[in-house]
């Protein structure tokens, strides 16, 4: 890498390059570019950032990202409080909400069980889903990781945790290409492999 | 866009997305990936934008940025005085920088004239330019913006100031193919370029 002339700019290009896809050139182009801007601009942008991080809050019921103790979603008296989709992230959350096919609530898991990653299932939100089957009335459970192998491990161990209950645990029909990501599905393949949903089974793997 | 559940997420993705290169979805990754990083990691990174910004200092002699008064260019004894590289930004320095083969000083003009863009000859350091070449003993400007139609507008411009000084003024030879910015050149034919500069005149163009 270059030198730079200023430790100012050196800090904020590794920070950065600290991103995910964001290489050294694209973080020096990303300052340069941040220099040409009202002071303001930056002050707002720089502000933001540590807001988000130091003040976002979660759902209690459902973990995801929320500005109230409980989301839009889960205080939402018309969506059936019966069924509940456990999604890998928030970002399957906006996906699944697009698709407008599906009315009932959410469970966000916050990451996938993945011991290369070093991620387990106390890292996931698995004991509050748990725990939230054992205290709200929940007819179903619709398991809709992404269909890849830390997706497929996840499911089958929350599967194995409910297996005695009499939870109908079902999985969303594999519409969506296997080894793709549930967000990049299309709308409509998304939409009916939530509407053609199977019961959950070692033979869906 | 999908409608996003926090406000917090909102605004840090709109305020991510201004960034030149980022879209909505990129942006999105983003602020997520920041969720799951150390509360500090995120106030140093917010930290560091904004300290760019605000207490960014520019070079008193050739507007390089620098943490000085005078840039550790300007304040080298061993380089050479006489001679006066003129380039469009900071990055163009240190690809010059990096080729090893220029020993001079340099004058940054922090752009070109672009009147499409709204940039004028004023909006530049061409005046402190200018006046640097009446106060200090140069001998020789190279001008090396890039080879394009607002590159060789702002050359123009500079060379016609400078007509009847006795002053000579030189372009780095085209061995970077036109077209191409001067950050993109690969380090052999940037320095050669450097190497073989020819006298400017109206032939050039």
């Amino acid at each position: 890498m270059i030198t730079l002339p200023s430790q100012l700019l050196e800090q904020a290009v590794e920070e950065l390059s600290k991103m995910p896809g964001i290489g050294k050139r694209t973080a020096l182009r990303l300052a340069l570019w941040m220099l040409k801007q009202d002071e303001q601009h930056i002050a707002i942008l720089g502000t933001s950032l540590i807001r988000l991080r130091n003040e976002i809050q979660y759902c209690s019921k459902c973990y995801n990202i929320s500005d109230t103790p409980f989301c839009s979603i889960c205080s939402d008296p018309r969506r059936d409080q019966t069924l509940v989709i456990v999604v890998k992230d928030i970002r399957d959350v906006m996906a699944i909400e697009q698709t407008g096919q599906y009315r009932g609530l959410y469970h966000v898991l916050g990451g996938v069980i993945s011991p290369l990653d070093g991620v387990s299932p106390d890292d996931l939100t698995i004991k509050p889903l748990l725990n939230r089957i054992a205290d709200d009335e929940i007819n179903e459970l619709i398991l809709a990781m992404n269909p890849d192998i830390e997706g497929d491990t996840t499911a089958f161990y929350i599967y194995r945790k409910l297996e005695k209950s009499n939870l109908t645990v079902s999985t969303i029909a594999r519409g969506v290409p296997v080894g793709d990501d549930l967000e990049y599905a299309d709308e409509v393949t998304l939409g009916r492999s939530i509407l053609n949903r199977v019961p959950y089974s070692n033979s869906n793997k």
